[in-house]
């Protein structure tokens, strides 16, 4: 049987693309990246907020080549090399950005632990609660099942929302916990079209923050066009998808 | 029907029963805890290690009083009350204690960012793969899950174990990702009497590190009487407990 993820589209698209051509020079840093993926455009929005040079290189995790796998083991992007080392998973990598990098304009996480600790807390919150439930919904087949997640999904995201300061997460600051968040709310339209998902149904001011948010400067630049996007959603949608998060959900898993 | 962990041994005992003594004068920094909890005893031994005044108040999760779920909502240890907020979540308060007392004399975190990093995507690892699996081995109770559970923890802990640099995970500094792993280690004498685990199984070296790493002074002064723990884990076995992390893996849901 073939694997349906093999044959995504190969490159990224739109505004993303332009994003890749101005990171093609060889830098000290190899971001290893897959257009589509989700948690590749939290480290790539990072990159892009903190001014990071980088080096784009675009990865397919589903034919999963040998330098890449040296890199990393559990063949997933994103990941990067920089200075003869491998790291991967994105908020790794995020928090790796922030205390590599600390000369940085842009701090992605409040310079006060206490402020900082609120924000790891709220991170955790969408890691646990508002991404697996989302992943869900769209992974769902039966109707009872979709119903359920659909009322997971908006609770959780009504939880995120009840903290919202406005107009980012922490307030003034634009921080880790929007970078976080941003990926799954430019992707919301897939269960708007087809789980009865609406950012109404969150809230009015959430409807606010996720268009102020899906129209950051950092956001448009690392996304594809959305077409190609419901491409891949398609397999999703009809829980064929064979991705390590695909597998999970099915499976009753963590996510990787 | 009753809640069966309502009724848990209320309170610490043994060598942890001396540390509990020993902070109950009011300080700045008040600990939220239970004493049975793994997650409880990972920030209990980073507050130990680092030295940090605090004063430990015993909660029963499952006796949600009204005071804890102001500071709580989520209802889970452990948690704090500092300078007059609250937080929570195991890996957020053990970072806090690093980010807020960087004088205090032990970094449980590397200070070179690759290196820190690199303990964060173990710490991760360890979240997402050993905690879960050896989770879902104490709570199985058909023979080929127990099986399929036994082979996924070992084989978990044999990917950690391969990266033990010795005497400590990173080397010479204990760290954070000993911490994070010592909770589960002091226990593993359930998964042996009652799953077939035995820490041979996951190598010869491996058998010396988790000796090392429960024999630490944080870990001990950390730790009740094992015969109070296993009455609390024979709930798990029989898949009988209530708490948020038993109900998650019934479900086959992120733990919280």
């Amino acid at each position: 049987m073939s694997i349906p993820d093999e044959k995504i589209h190969p490159v990224a698209t739109g505004r993303a693309a332009e994003t890749v051509a101005k990171h093609q020079e060889p830098q000290e840093l190899v971001f290893y990246a897959g257009w589509f993926c989700p948690y590749v455009q939290r480290s790539w929005i990072a990159l892009e907020e903190k001014g990071i040079p980088y080096q784009y290189k675009e990865v397919n995790p589903y034919k999963k080549e040998k330098h890449f796998l040296e890199i990393n083991p559990k063949g997933l992007v994103p990941a990067i090399e920089y200075k003869g080392k491998a790291l991967y998973e994105s908020l790794v990598l995020c928090e790796f950005f922030e205390d590599a990098f600390p000369a940085h304009t842009l701090h992605l996480l409040p310079q006060d632990p206490l402020e900082r600790a609120y924000a790891r807390l709220w991170i955790d919150f969408i890691s646990k609660s508002v991404v697996p439930s989302v992943q869900r919904l769209i992974q769902a087949q039966d109707a009872n099942k979709q119903r359920e997640a659909l009322e997971d999904s908006v609770k959780a995201l009504r939880t995120v929302a009840a903290q919202v300061k406005g107009p980012w997460f922490l307030g003034t600051q634009f921080s880790l916990v929007d970078v976080v968040l941003a990926p799954w709310i430019v992707r919301d339209y897939i269960i708007t079209e087809h789980r009865g998902y609406t950012r109404e149904a969150v809230g009015a001011d959430w409807k606010e923050y996720a268009a102020r948010l899906e129209n950051r400067d950092s956001v448009l630049a690392t996304q594809s066009d959305k077409e190609h996007y419901a491409e891949i959603y398609q397999r999703y949608l009809r829980d064929e998808a064979m991705s390590e998060v695909a597998k999970a959900i099915r499976a009753g898993r963590p996510l990787p």
